[in-house]
């Protein structure tokens, strides 16, 4: 194939076919099409767009350009996972996972990502957790899988490799925001865990991704559109994020907070959106899944993957001593009413600078660092009493938060 | 700088600043910029376009990325050029060129290319004259400039080696067609030529670059516009490219009729649009410009620059005699009537196909084979009589060209 052609196809605002599509998207990868054409390509798809056919395909061919996981006893169980598009404080999946897994008729091969800007990312949430390894071969997540029904683990280097190298290159070509390359991006990954029914958790609003409902409707219908088209049943949850979920903000502060809500003390906003993804993908009745949470179930699995993972379970009774951050300090209301608004978005750009998340693919992370207590939109509040406790690697840092935060929060 | 965070400027339609491309063009002519992120940026500008001021930036940029011409001897003289957008038969130059060069107040340093696609290039053109160089030194052409007024070459390395960059790069990610690049392109060449003044020649049609008017209009305004804006007096001359011009189509039989009009006896349309452009860069009259055609001077300037350029003015007499087709057939009129239209595309690949020119950069070309005895639209002919000769390698090759220019001539 003359790919300048199909580059000029696309930029015209033609459509190509999926053989071509696959021609391309294997080229890329064996290195045959170099990256000077596959940049130019993104631009023109960014621009011209893509049909629920092309982005099919195109998820099809990245999927197939590695290896997917597949379950040799599973027997008639279904395996099932979520995706989220990321939110601050979205600590879902760290209680959906060992919730699933109570229902032995599921199969949870959950893998997930890191986080970037303001978002955090599940995989540095369990890595607050010490020894716990998210690095599993694929032999070792199926062997687990076997044990406990469930694993939580990064994407390993045979899944999607296409879609590695070509989320790397749009990262330096501004080609991140097309919808039909970010569709094609999450599904092709979680298309790769060979799934059975899928549920996608849309963020909208200040903390997410997508701003509004409108562009979080038009993600989650292409998302699902693809999915149905590759045969896998897809459904699509739409949660607004303009305050962050639960009460904190930062790694070691969100496992906390789901450990506790895996031992029934959960928040509602929490316990509710995951019990609302939960009686989507299991055929549970929302009690059962409650009694689950309230009765010690779902924490107990979780301590099952705890330690099939390398961590302690010994540990996790007491999991908020092993991170405390150097310095705590409270944001105080300067006014008493009620509070109108926690804005989402400056609360994941405090916790980003307080060390919390990355800047850039490569920073560390500070597991301690972030922000808890944070009330909530539409509580009580009088002057003097904590809006959010900081807490901060430095007084300084905290000064800072806190002045940012400030303004932040509304009350009215 | 970021550079994605300009790529993303530009992709958003946002301008860029003269120091942002500035740092674009020298850090992708140096190598610091990597191929795939200038692709992106020029699929960007592709979809996104540029104003006069950032296409006036980046014409000085790739300028500057090499080296102009001086003129260390110029005293009074004006430096003068002009360029054409290319057009079927289109050899202009070949007498435009020593024309103005019996203008002594005039400096005539023409840098032309090659051709490619159904359009021929001047540089072809003067290797069919046999020992003729085109490759000089900016040296050597300085020096014949010292002597005759006039040069006739190709672009050195030293000249814009950032548009030789992009351009090879925009060949191959379907970038060419973007008027702003085209545009820089074509003006960071000429400008180097440390011009006074520059006619450009707008062809229009189905045989030219631009197919309408209004595309011509709008690419010789923008060009127009860059060179005002960088100080060279600059004139758009726009003409029609429906027929060929005057009666011969490839290299040789193209040099022969430029020889045959530099002897006083070209076709109207050559003579007439080579006056023009000559009328415009000299301050000479019309009709003065025209004796010198007609009695000899023009000529005698060519046969200067062939001595110089180290071809024999001896041969020129009888040049036609140098390239022999090996097969010469005419192509005859089935009807009589008023010959309606010679299209100039079906003519152009019709000698592209004779081996005239290059589908690719780097095929050879056959110097002696094209059309001949072209007859122009509005002339009466009758049933039999010749409507063009084709001059070609086989008799398979005359066949095929006389089928495909049978349906390209129409008589009422």
């Amino acid at each position: 194939m003359h790919i300048p052609s199909l580059i000029e196809k696309k930029r015209d605002g033609r459509s190509l076919t999926h053989a071509e599509i696959k021609a391309l998207i294997d080229g890329f990868t064996s290195g045959k099409i170099p990256d000077y054409q596959m940049s130019a390509l993104a631009m023109a798809i960014y621009f011209s767009g893509m049909s629920n056919d092309e982005t099919t395909s195109l998820t099809r061919a990245m999927l197939e350009s590695g290896d997917s996981l597949d379950y040799p006893s599973k027997g008639t169980r279904r395996v099932v996972d979520k995706h989220s598009t990321g939110g601050i404080g979205d600590k879902v999946s760290l209680v959906l996972a060992p919730l699933l897994a109570c229902d032995t008729e599921l199969i949870i091969p959950m893998i997930s990502g890191r986080g970037l800007g303001i978002t955090g990312g599940t995989l540095d949430k369990l890595e607050s957790i010490p020894g716990f390894n998210v690095n599993l071969s694929k032999e070792a997540a199926l062997a687990q899988i076997d044990k406990t029904g469930v694993v939580m683990m990064g994407q390993t280097a045979d899944i999607a490799p296409a879609d590695k190298k070509l989320y790397a290159l749009r990262d330096v070509t501004a080609t991140v925001p097309s919808q039909p390359l970010i569709v094609a991006s999450i599904m092709s990954k979680k298309l790769a865990e060979s799934l059975d029914h899928l549920v996608l958790d849309v963020k909208f609003g200040s903390g997410a991704f997508m701003q509004t409902e409108a562009e979080a409707l038009s993600l989650g219908t292409a998302m699902q559109e693809v999915g149905e088209m590759m045969g896998v049943k897809t459904q699509v949850a739409y949660n607004p994020m303009n305050q962050p979920l639960g009460h904190t903000v930062g790694n070691a502060l969100e496992v906390s907070e789901a450990i506790t809500t895996l031992r029934g003390g959960g928040p509602d906003d929490l316990v509710n959106i995951t019990l609302d993804l939960a009686v989507k993908l299991s055929n549970q009745p929302r009690t059962r899944l409650n009694e689950w949470l309230t009765k010690g179930n779902a924490y107990a699995k979780f301590l099952e993957i705890v330690e099939q993972q390398g961590g302690s379970p010994e540990q996790m009774e007491k999991f908020s001593d092993l991170h405390t951050a150097r310095i705590k300090k409270d944001l105080k209301a300067t006014a008493s009413g009620n509070i109108k608004c926690v804005d989402a978005a400056a609360a994941g750009r405090a916790s980003l600078q307080l060390g919390a998340g990355r800047q850039r693919a490569d920073d560390d992370i500070d597991f301690s660092v972030g922000l808890s207590n944070i009330r909530k939109v539409g509580e009580r509040i009088n002057a003097g009493e904590p809006l959010l406790t900081v807490h901060a690697a430095s007084p300084e840092c905290a000064d800072a938060a806190c002045i940012k935060l400030d303004s932040a929060i509304r009350i009215e």
